[in-house]
């Protein structure tokens, strides 16, 4: 699948956004962030890549924990600097094992509480 | 609500990503920033705040169209640099008219397609 638009890589230092979703129930799993090589490689694999901010790499999810990501669908937003992935996720999203890495809600008194359950732990996931 | 931790505002220039669900159903809305003053705002006051990037100034969602976003419920990732705000939207998120920002999806050609609903124009949004 070549894309025949281009989302506006311009507009912040060559990244897009991505929201990633559950494709079964549309929880967001995560937000990272794709350069054109790794929207390219997401639209032409099926498999979901990245730009790691933090790694300053491509990176294609799951290639360390094996928890990869297929994508279903990609939406676009009005002004196509934003891109929602609907993708199907094998074990826990999160590098925390858990599925989504925003299992942590802000209570009313302004703490964190953590509300959605560990499936794995780091080290199982990546055998630290 | 004084937040009793405090996201990671220094690992993108000041600015954390803000992905903003319907509380109803999920279906992500739209993607958008916030600076440490519209985090505080929307605690604060349980309306959505944002900093708009293009305009370079503090949004409160819904001060020149009306349709404002309620605060329910909000969430965080791992690294802190991110979080899910879960809010109750009045009209069209999005300032073309539909529900969510993202109304298109790339098919298998490649191609975007407009597979929502056109809630309201523009026009009749912002009396243009």
């Amino acid at each position: 699948m070549q894309p025949q638009f281009s989302p506006d890589f311009a507009k912040a230092d060559g990244l897009i956004t991505c929201v990633t979703v559950d494709s079964s129930d549309g929880e967001v799993l995560m937000v990272a962030y794709m350069n054109e090589e790794a929207f390219r490689l997401t639209l032409e694999t099926g498999k979901v890549h990245y730009w790691s901010r933090s790694r300053n790499k491509l990176w294609k999810k799951g290639e360390s924990s094996g928890n990869m990501q297929e994508l279903v669908e990609l939406r676009v937003d009005c002004d196509l600097d934003a891109v929602v992935v609907r993708a199907r996720q094998s074990g826990p999203a999160c590098h925390e094992g858990y599925k989504s890495c925003f299992y942590r809600t802000v209570d009313a008194d302004g703490a964190l509480v953590v509300d959605r359950e560990q499936l794995m732990t780091p080290e199982e996931m990546y055998g630290k």
